[in-house]
């Protein structure tokens, strides 16, 4: 089989604009992740930066990039969603002591806008703080700040096992 | 600014295993996309395969791949709703006349097992096709036939421009 | 101030045809409660009446009264809501040992046709059952076999103190 | 069969304490209904007393009775649905047309801490409001302050028959 260099070489002689901006942003993502700047490869590949407020508040910004759009041009629902799990789960985890974690038993998202714009912001918030389960929102607005989803979830506490 | 397949081929000269499995799925994900297996990168990268069953059932498969893990290593949530919208939302798509579509207003899961395994599948349901508004049903299973998550969805009818 | 009786035969005086059968209803319940049949005054009003089927499944129906109706007259969303409420947590309750009870930590419910006809019919059943945490199904059917709305809900397992 | 004002009478007779609280809420149920204090029966017997302020939030309030409590005398999970589903559905209302109604399409609900107290205290307020669907929070606070469900709801809007 090919070298992996040598397919991407191939690949982007006769790229089309975008695939070489996909290509572009997969590399970083892959620097990102290595970095150690994300944890994950999703996280990675959405670019999420992400800032803890006092008491209890946790701001997710990601740009909208191509990777995140359905076939309609408009943030992936699905990719929503993870923006808002990601944000309340870190929140939820930044509010246990470091022997707690926490895992998403539930959530439910309202999609109320389309996703489109520059950079999408998510806030998450607690509306609970219990020893054994945590109930955290969400909020997605587009870079007009006008809201796109609203979301409720619950994250179980664990052990920390790090 | 350094040509980007440049960029790919100075990354991978001391890459890691994994850093080279993910550059391996980040192309073939482009190679998927480009060829119209999937309409979107984030389907692309999941390597998302679809069949619709009569009378209303689409199942989609995907290969569990480092991509899709958490740093615990699971099955992100955010991936498993991506999943589970996609499935419910193309089927939702599938069960409407050519000159309508459906976008996602509402979508709630429950996690209820570690995504973990060789591969996932999701299967989509009708709950109920009205005029309006279409509320669907979607199950995640892992390979060893578990079921890691449940989602029922609300689907809104729109014309469709395309 | 004047007997409670004394109350009730003044008002019934002249009454109208609706409110005599109300009164007969609220009479009948407290009968239901005090007899046993029900365990809450809100579950005799409704006059519930429940069947558990091996291996896991449980049915509540009820007839139909204007107790239940909203200003439109049909089954008002609220009631819905308890009569899946109580179909979910009296399985995931019959379903635990004796020394452990359930409580209800969520609850998301889809009303998809409108609840008329002469009665409703209720059936629980199980998504997922762990340790700590049971996911159930509920699904209300009105007589002529509509679905009119789908639930899940999330219970976690409590000590029984009882 | 015997007149419902002689049966009240009987059954009054050897009534417990409570069963007699239970007659007079059912009894001043009734009166609200027939004033038009309330539109529903559901309404009048939780004695729901309604506020709304300007520019959109809705505020309902109930005393705590007997009436709205499971077999530990809290408040029913189905009964503090109803209260939400109630709150957030007639603020939707009210904040439409005159030409224009609501219906619940779905619903999801957080139970965060036991429903107990003097009295119950529902705030209802717009997440979005589009020109088919109004996305709506409700949160159910008891009389010392604590927050003890939290609710998103989807209203429909659709042509005001009345």
């Amino acid at each position: 089989m090919m070298d992996i260099s040598k397919q991407w070489t191939n690949f982007l002689e006769d790229a089309t604009e975008e695939e070489q901006e996909m290509a572009s942003l997969y590399l970083n993502s892959l620097k990102r992740k290595k970095s150690g700047e994300n944890g994950t490869h999703i996280g990675a590949l959405m670019a999420i930066e992400s800032e803890f407020q006092e008491p209890g508040t946790l701001t997710m910004t990601i740009p909208n990039t191509e990777f995140l759009q359905n076939s309609l041009h408009i943030l992936h629902g699905g990719l929503t969603a993870t923006l808002l799990d990601s944000a309340m789960g870190t929140l939820a985890f930044r509010l246990l002591p470091e022997d707690k974690a926490a895992v998403t038993t539930e959530m439910k998202i309202n999609y109320v806008a389309k996703g489109v714009g520059t950079h999408f912001t998510c806030i998450a918030s607690v509306i609970h703080k219990g020893s054994k389960l945590l109930v955290m929102e969400g909020k997605v607005y587009r870079s007009d700040q006008t809201l796109i989803a609203h979301a409720t979830g619950s994250f179980f506490v664990i052990p920390n096992k790090k």
